[in-house]
């Protein structure tokens, strides 16, 4: 089984951080297939940067799936050309937001999610509503620059460690989620930590690729997801349509 | 008072239509500036188009601003790009369907939309759902492809009647919303032929765009709209950036 | 165009203070008609306020209309009576906290609502609940009595400035509504203090109400806003029926 | 225990019903005070009949309770003017729908309530999701005017189990709730008739009335229902204020 | 009329104190019916309490059903096995914590709960969100062990007065709801202490059962409560099938 | 990895297709444990039937945990006994309603459930409401008695086939999620008949338990599933408590 997860910013550094994540989760019998997208954004914080990294994001997907790819992961956390890449795609494809909330809902009723920035508080809440966890998940930011968090120095990884304790004794989370593809190694040693479950969603993602690939699930294409219909392109854009539109 | 028109798919036809349209509520000392994006899809379709369409609308809404608009309106009734347009830009910026759905509110307490493809019907509940009307509206499709709307020899325009009757019979809808921008200019016949309100995102959204220029209301820039981080791009989506970014 | 602003309270000079925020804002070829009820408590404090002020306020909408108005607002942020006057009347009606949240819900992803009084807050969250607003603005209470506001010496300004400052910090507000009509003078001084939208809902209703009008849209007949059926009215109360009842 | 039940439409024949209704599942021990509000309209349809039944309607609560009364009830079944009798009354105060759907949840998940009018189902709609009964409740209308309900030749009761049928096949619905004051004595034989829970709005409110005087608990005057403030009040709606206002 | 009062813990102590608050608010004509399960934990603090208590609670209820009860009350606020209660059984069945919000609504827009034990806190919301009251109603736990209630040394009482003065200041709360059984003695003195509504459930519910059997009404056996089917039971289970099952 | 999986009701015959369908999906170095309940009855339909089946279940979980299981999964489609598995517990478990519709959401925007018997469509919509899915699920239920599912002559698979059908259908189902363990052997073959996925709760657990294993995760205990209090049990239930309560 091969599992393709893209990390669809264009920082290598960072796709190696998620690469190590992906792997020491993944069966023996799973080949990850790291991509790090080549248009777009260092790194995507907001709305604005996550525009810009979908045409990226949904080129590697395509030529993954040309090559073989049984299912595909977007690694950044704001679920970046989700939809578009499910309805793109014959293969499934997951988002870590989508995959991390899944999952701390399976182990904890309530939790909070820290994320980087102030500005991708409303959009992960957005799609925590979405997911049907707005009842259930608190979404909280450390204020942390998505590239600092590799940076020992900037002092990210206390930030989040105060935010975890915030969300800890105010919100009573049971589990904490963290909200950020960059934070992807720090889960086992937070939860160790905290003595709660430390829920990262890259993990997450890939042993829910894998049970979609192992159950024979795709995503359905009947209704929202239908595939794209055969259609003229303008302009730049219209080069890596990903295969033979119907 | 300048309100740029994006037309975010890249028909020219259609961008005539909608500018007719616009030009046909806008107040006298009120200049609409229609444009065709010139990247991406002929029509918009599914979740696959919006994605490629959102790069050439932005650089279409950043020029505008450049120019000199004092607002700017997405017409495509996915609302395709709002939130990242909302983050680059300084101006307002509206989506046609947020701008009918709450325009509809204010003269009926249930309505039903009626859009293209049975594709549009989940992301437009996502959209009413985000807008708070998700237990108002109905979202129904008529099964008509967006580029048929001007081909009188399609049926479409019997289909949507027909949709329309249905609205009206099975949901008991008080107003009827018009979920395309390729419907824009059939809003007042059918209003007539059904008397009850009939809504075209367009229009609606004309008037909001004037109203928030004249409020003096821009999109706040404190939290989910902060201006987007400078930061460097790769490859060749980077070069129309809007503006020097913060 | 003739818009018709009712202040539903009794108190003349918060009339005046009304009428200058609608004119403020008008369009040049609209003319603010602007009414203070003549029945009914000085100030609207709650929901016995509420029910009192109701049978002068529909009087002035019905003899508006029959006076030639096109649109209707009532300036109470308690939308006292909105629903009955929809019912009633042939030209649409808006109440202003509904046009204040509608016309906020379009540059800010949540905000905040400032009102009076401590018990206008649960009536203010099922209004912002009704309008689809619920899990994006939070209503806080300055502790001011509305017929306060225009007395300097009061402190009122001062609690509601306090109160903002809480919902910018506590709520994260992106933008702030101003929970009384006798707040329409301060919107812009407030703006441009703090930095962030400030919304007015009577500057925002005219607007809006111009909108409908123009649009050529009137409150549906069908269904819950049926014109009320004729029959006998006992006692005081039935003089002004507005028009022939059907 | 004394409990005021007051009919807020001036039909004194309807308020026979009522009144029957309530005595037929008092205690003992209870005296039911029937009254006929003496201003407004004889039967409420919509919300502008529901405006000017107000006035009429707290006027007889206020005499009410300064005659002694200990609990109050409003025998319309669109709770009209509840929130402003609970503010004005130091008794506890019982709407009609508010009890129904209230005892109809101790006895099934999911029930249906068959009011009379089409555009009565947004208002009582709106009163269901107020009471937090949206997900369980679905309301129809039978299409039968108010006054119709005592006239055996008006098929309305033919009308009624035509709808309640409906009820049980298409909603499957586990109970019945009689959306209408005038249905009061109706219920038992339905309920016989269709091997249903059908429950009576005017009975369940008697019930809950003498709950709340047998517990000690009154509205609370903290928060919403504050006790109105002391004002002056213009033209005739001033003269009956129910009491020393605070 | 005979009311079965059922403590599902097992210590004899408790139902002596909910006996007499049931006896305290019972008409004169109605037999309270207190019974202690003979089976199961002596005290119910979470879900694992809750499983093994519901046999025993089910096997007192049949064995009163039996006996001649005309409904039964389940004196634990978890509302312990309350759906199986109502399956099973033909007379009507209520819950303290069901009781308890549906009549703190009746007096208070929004109110607070207070509950013994953090791990209450999610099963108590919850309830509260399928009572539809999620909206109204914060839920709070004092820390407080439920048989520590009736030991005056404990620090219990002082501990429940400090939470409920946190729900009057930071909730706004308009009332209080007691959120144990063993609470039961304390309401009456606790309303008068702060001002503010205090209910007690298990007053409440013995007051609904009143109400329903007066008013005829019993669980909808159409639907989510029908009759238990008859099939075989095996093991230690079995004995205690309530009556002929069909 | 030993994950065992609990049949709650105690028909052999059914844990060997239950069994069968949790090898088929189970990585190469997972072994499944199948257990039947000893203890309950033979089947689960409807509330009153799961409360005598959760001590059986549980003792099952605590053996199971005791002889070294690194998860469980609770095998009945109304997730019995759930929250007290969790609280119990030191593994994670799974519901397999919980597990199907987590991973028919990674697959569709909109799916059908189709249970067994009308009684268990309100108790498995009130499952889909907690998991977040109840804007985005139907539920519907074939008529079908859960021990019918394996005998070919029964016409059950018939009946199942025509809900499906209607899911399609009416509800625009995108997928289909299979209500009843007895229909695990079901899923693959109806996918390919039918076009769309079709989800098997069993399947789905299995993997879903697997993930959490190799991912570390285990249930929360800070709050909703803290560790059972150590305290005496009275009765026939006391002795299989699972392990030195805290």
């Amino acid at each position: 089984m091969r599992i393709l997860v893209v990390n669809p910013n264009t920082t290598a550094s960072m796709t190696t951080l998620i690469e190590g994540a992906a792997q020491s989760v993944a069966n023996p019998a799973t080949a990850i297939l790291a991509r790090t997208s080549r248009m777009g954004p260092v790194s995507i914080e907001g709305y604005y940067d996550e525009a810009f990294a979908v045409p990226g994001l949904l080129k590697e997907i395509a030529e993954g799936e040309a090559a073989g790819a049984d299912a595909a992961i977007i690694a950044c956390f704001d679920d970046t050309g989700l939809d578009a890449a499910r309805a793109m795609a014959s293969i499934p494809v997951l988002g870590i937001c989508e995959a991390a909330v899944a999952t701390a809902a399976l182990v904890a009723q309530r939790f909070s999610i820290v994320t980087t920035l102030e500005r991708s508080i409303m959009p992960v809440k957005g799609l925590v509503h979405r997911y049907g966890m707005a009842e259930r998940a608190t979404v909280r930011a450390a204020d942390i620059p998505v590239l600092s968090l590799d940076d020992p120095s900037s002092g990210s990884l206390k930030k989040l460690r105060a935010e975890i304790e915030k969300a800890l004794e105010i919100d009573a989370a049971e589990a904490i989620v963290l909200g950020c593809a960059g934070m992807a190694d720090l889960a086992r040693h937070l939860q160790e930590e905290y003595g709660v479950p430390v829920i990262d969603g890259v993990s997450a993602a890939v042993k829910l690729a894998e049970n979609l690939v192992t159950l024979g699930l795709k995503t359905s294409k009947r209704g929202a997801y239908a595939a794209p219909l055969a259609k003229p392109y303008l302009g730049i854009l219209s080069p890596f349509a990903p295969r033979p539109l119907e």
